[in-house]
């Protein structure tokens, strides 16, 4: 196909004629495919079926200290476990918290809690507070995004480049701004870009001098090492805050959802000794634990951390050909022809699509009219707008192969026809 | 021993020095025992092992419908698990949420939601009223009493019965004072009376006719099914405010963290189908679902109501020699002296003592003395302030029966002492 720029009114009006006959015939053979959701597919969660069996009725149930995993106790969770994904997160076992399944009801309980009675630090609740803010690096993550919508805490775009947000934009505004309370960030393969922030910007995000005393940077390590194409080492963010002397402004967020299983993990959080301390006195007021036998299960199934980089490795395994069968159709079907471009990840769960300006709502339209769901246009913005109207989120994991190729070719029509009318006016 | 109110000033004298002799030797043998927190033992939780088995590498993991309990979906729980709990409950699958360990988190969490955005009805967050109260039925439970202290709630103690709280003075103030928004229950084999509301107690209740339009009842049916001495049917609460043209006034919270692990329990809430379907959509907020392999392993063990009742059957065997042993020592040791008086429960996880006014701090301090650790005196009560310093819970579950003699011996020695030394002035 010609590059799209050098067609002239003639060529693009037949070019559209085509593209919707080659829709027409996608949309008739009544696909129902579905690439929305960063969920894992069935030979991920396979590899996890040992964990089911490593507490049962003939082991026994106690963790570290003979804590009897079965009754009430342990607020926090079991040492073994925050030994264990306090090494993932790179934290020491005291400055871990392990709750349920999942980590985002852990970040939505961090955030309405600190509305309500404030943080280590707080001279108020934040609500009392006239306005409360967050700083959200986009292209993110909408359920991020749709939490501060449904507390009420206003939200303002920070642009991201393959380094990570624009930080003199962001050290701009938190030194600024005093109703500025947080920030959200994917620091690791990044939700949806699969970008993993530089050191630099690491270094710069520590080094933060806020005008609000209790900024707290909401750091969802969800991806800590899924790596699909080539591991990007991170700059430990709690490291580097403490030798930034920020020691209390990161909270690190991660989960097993997408190690073990999303429908039965356990989510944690890791944070200097002081947030830990006072966080946990704060939900000794809200809860009285969590299920200390999934821990338990978890510790046991994937052992240490060279038990967790090998489970990740097959992970890998099995993501590699899905992202290459979306990556290379990509190519051929949209390479060089002026329709838009694609970010080759280096691991996480997704590929991100930036449209032609405007067209990425009909792109999703259109895919939804041929059977093909994809996550809304704009989920990846606040209050799900994206100004430029060009962000998609593409989730090859669960789909087949098959299915997935499917999907792909019916993607890259609509994109080529959404690119057509656009120009076309 | 002679009734306390029968001595003069020296026979106290002399009974004082004999108790406080009877104390030392008590406090020589250097006891650690522990009574203070409603915790089932280790013949209970044997009971539940074979729970552990019920999802294991071998056996499919689907929930009704073909739901993949291992994979992201389901937000509010699996089908069978909504039907069977909300059987326990007195609700219809629709009627239900079902999340994870432990209810008091579920509470804490409707009541922090309901603050930041308010629920079914609201014309306005409840943090936006210049005050909120809740009304809060003494003797109580002490971690609904933290929670709202916890999140700023303002509490009114309502004296209790054995048929409830006093529902002359709850109809009063919730009709008269729209800043209460709420009252907290245990409606069945309460904590720590024992007692099992009326029906007309539960009638009342649900005929609430609230100043505040969003007024919500907080009914925690921790003990539903928790006999240890006879069953007391309870009036179905939902039902009653739905006969009452009240139905979205009650929130019903229980747990299974007493019929099989306290440690890896699941929670659910029963309501409206319209509170239901309310509360689900700010969930989906804030949350991407609970364990559902946990679900499933509870629905499997437990079976169906004929089940749960099987499993309560024993638990109440092995509870009641536990009770049977603090009755009967009180009854001996401080029967028809003037030292306090105490309740036989029906039901539940505690017996009440009732001490001599001004006393009952000074028992709990000396029973720690002694190294038997009950719940703090007044925890009983809003703000950990009993107004007479009369109410002692106590937790016989956990300790071993020979345990149990031992540390009841110290308590009574306690009373007893507590009891002269209060008489002396």
């Amino acid at each position: 196909m010609k590059p799209f720029n050098t067609m002239n009114n003639e060529e693009l009006t037949a070019a559209k004629g085509q593209l919707l006959a080659e829709f027409n015939s996608h949309k008739a053979k009544g696909l129902k495919l579905n690439m929305a959701r960063g969920k894992p597919g069935d030979e991920q969660l396979e590899l996890s079926m040992p964990m089911l069996d490593a507490v049962n009725s003939g082991s026994d149930f106690y963790a570290e200290g003979k804590i009897d995993c079965r009754n009430y106790g342990e607020l926090v969770g079991i040492p073994e476990a925050k030994k264990l994904f306090g090494e993932y997160l790179g934290a020491a076992a005291d400055e871990m918290i392990i709750t349920g399944s999942a980590s985002l009801n852990l970040m939505y309980d961090c955030l309405a809690r600190a509305l309500l009675t404030g943080v280590l630090g707080s001279e108020k609740p934040w609500i009392k507070e006239e306005k409360v803010k967050f700083l959200c690096p986009v292209p993110g993550y909408d359920r991020h995004f749709s939490i501060c919508q449904f507390l009420g805490v206003e939200m303002i775009n920070v642009p991201t480049d393959n380094e990570g947000p624009d930080m003199d934009m962001v050290e701009k505004l938190v030194s600024s701004d005093s109703s500025i309370k947080g920030m959200w960030c994917v620091p690791k393969f990044s939700n949806p870009l699969g970008i993993t922030y530089s050191d630099r910007v690491i270094k710069r995000m520590a080094a933060l001098k806020p005008a609000a005393a209790d900024f707290r940077i909401f750091c969802d390590n969800a991806y800590a090492m899924h790596e699909v194409y080539r591991d990007v080492p991170l700059l430990n963010p709690l490291q580097a805050c403490k030798d930034a002397r920020n020691p209390d402004m990161i909270y690190l967020f991660g989960s097993t959802n997408k190690l073990t299983f999303p429908g039965a993990g356990i989510a944690f959080m890791a944070a200097s000794k002081e947030n830990i301390a006072f966080t946990t006195k704060q939900l000794s007021m809200q809860a009285i634990g969590w299920d200390k036998l999934n821990m338990l299960r978890h510790v046991r199934f994937l052992k240490n951390m060279a038990g967790i980089k090998a489970l990740m490795k097959k992970h890998g395994e099995i993501l590699r050909p899905r992202f290459d069968a979306v990556i290379n159709k990509l190519e051929s079907n949209l390479g060089g022809i002026g329709a838009g471009e694609w970010i080759k990840p280096d691991g996480g769960y997704f590929i991100t699509f930036i449209a032609v300006k405007n067209t990425a709502k009909r792109i999703v339209d259109l895919c939804k009219e041929a059977g093909v769901i994809l996550t809304e246009a704009g989920a990846t913005h606040p209050y799900g707008k994206d100004p430029e109207d060009r962000y998609i989120r593409i989730a090859p994991t669960f789909p087949s192969l098959n299915e997935l190729d499917a999907a792909i070719e019916v993607f890259c029509t609509a994109v080529k026809l959404a690119t057509a009318e656009n120009l076309l006016g």
